[in-house]
């Protein structure tokens, strides 16, 4: 196996979050499932922007912030996502630069305008998000550079690529590419919502061998077998997965693999300030360990501490350098 | 007296933050000033976002925040400035009048973008900023809106106002008409750069009576009266002022009128995150006290607690409902 260039790169919807505190009501009021990612086309996007309180803008995408999250912990790490060239635009690719990643998705000239997520953060932490796909619904097959993803370790891939029309294609090629040079495929389920939409289409990619690796919630690992008890739904993932992880918020997560299913407990934090991109920084960490030879064990805590970091302020971006949050924890990278 | 519309109105340059986290050997590579205020153009704008870290866009400018400010304290409040009609513009808006602030500065259709500061937070929590003032330089005598100064009871300034070529004029219009109707002019001298710039009008604003309370910090005082030593600046705003407060960080304030001069404590706070918008925040509890009826060691106290919330997160707008804040503390406005 040749060297690789990259430890990771990610493919996902290039979006910037618009980031506001709500109270529950709110979220009844319009009509918003709390903790979950809806679809919205622009009059609802518009609305849903007149109605909700002041707010921040900052880069996010699930499947960017978890490149993000690794190139953070010094991994080697390009991203594959489509924006608009607009000023939001401009922003997600300064911002995913400026982190360390590769970005050379060309930007769409015309056409709507670069996604956005409209986030909800409640008062307990809990995130409720609104998506409108606008310009990452263009991402083609022709993005994929052959090169890049037959020259990085791992090729992590979101879930919610199933939505855009032909993001999946995208998909597809770079798994394809990806094990015709040897390398690895992630997975993240992306939210339960979104596994209801291609239940069918995710079983096929796991228990195909389409995806080496993947991540889930415990909603989503209960959406995708349709089980309301969480063993069932790890001894179904342990039949069709080669390696799984399962997190859990505070009860930590459990690592599926064939020899074994292991509990992995959380990390600690003081006060949970926002969950947005816990998953995706749980999967940076794992990702980072993995890549560096560690055990499943090592792996998990990294992302378990990764993840205690993101949920502790707004955004689902590093604030500190993660190198070095996980070198004061002990981790050897 | 007619009864007031608005407790408070604000004249200011609109601006967009976007801010990230630097080191203190980023400032001196691109020769910024620590703690200062530069204006930038649009080529040196671009040079800085390429330089700088992963950003977070909040909306800004100094007025914009005071009256955000005041409006969460349960102020009734206007706002007056001016942004283009692109996507910052459009945020700018939106979070100010999500804010409960009236705002309605008609948007530039063409010209420049926007206005932009580019805000580096050190490790010290201590905030450098660039300012591309882009569409605020339009803001002209047109923009103010009589019916609207002549019903605020208090018409609040920005010195950062004396940048743009016609803002001044709308200046000086407003605290005529606010005069005119018997209404109060408040202005903050906002940079002691701007001082340096502005010295002599400054002045003569105070001592001329166009504005009946002053806000300053120590370094705006010492460059107004162009001296080193605290006591003689103090004696001097004394001497030119009808009300006076100077603020000194976490050594508190001076609250300096024709009868005293009086020292009131800075509130604690647990960790400094971002000093953006400390100033800010103070004038938005001073006044807010001040308009109530509160005498002005109160007015202080006040200022000095939203001040506190404002430097414990990133960003200069409050992040927590000013008015609860205010009352759990003991303030019955």
């Amino acid at each position: 196996m040749k060297s690789s260039r990259y430890d990771v790169v990610g493919i996902g919807n290039a979006i910037v979050d618009v980031i506001a505190r709500a109270e529950d009501d709110f979220l009844v009021r319009h009509g918003m499932h709390k903790g979950g990612m809806a679809l919205i086309d622009e009059p609802r996007a518009q609305a849903i922007y007149a109605a909700m309180g002041p707010a921040t803008e900052i880069s996010g995408g699930s499947g960017a912030n978890t490149i993000v999250g690794a190139a953070s912990l010094g991994a080697r790490a390009a991203f594959i996502g489509k924006v608009k060239d607009d000023e939001l635009g401009r922003a997600f690719a300064h911002d995913i630069r400026a982190a360390g990643v590769a970005f050379d998705t060309k930007p769409a000239a015309d056409g709507p305008s670069t996604a956005r997520c409209y986030i909800m953060v409640t008062p307990d932490g809990e995130r409720t998000m609104n998506t409108f796909l606008g310009a990452a619904q263009n991402l083609t097959p022709a993005d994929i550079a052959d090169d890049l993803i037959a020259s990085s370790a791992i090729t992590y891939l979101e879930g919610y690529l199933w939505d855009p029309p032909q993001a999946k294609e995208a998909f597809r090629k770079a798994a394809k590419i990806a094990h015709g040079a040897a390398r690895l495929v992630a997975l993240t389920l992306s939210d339960a919502f979104c596994v209801g939409r291609y239940r069918a289409e995710f079983v096929e990619l796991i228990r195909g061998g389409t995806v080496d690796i993947v991540f889930a919630n415990e909603s989503e690992l209960r959406s995708l077998y349709e089980t309301a008890d969480f063993d069932t739904g790890v001894s179904a993932l342990r039949q069709d997965a080669r390696l799984a992880v399962v997190t859990r918020s505070e009860k930590g997560c459990v690592v599926v693999s064939k020899d074994a299913v292991a509990a992995v407990p959380a990390a600690p934090i003081e006060r949970l300030v926002d969950a947005t991109g816990a998953g995706d920084l749980f999967a940076a960490g794992f990702l980072v360990g993995h890549s560096r030879g560690k055990d499943h064990r090592t792996s998990a805590l990294l992302g378990a501490l990764v993840a205690a970091e993101a949920i502790q302020h707004l955004g689902a971006r590093p604030q500190t350098p993660l190198n070095a949050l996980a070198e004061e924890n002990g981790f050897k990278l």
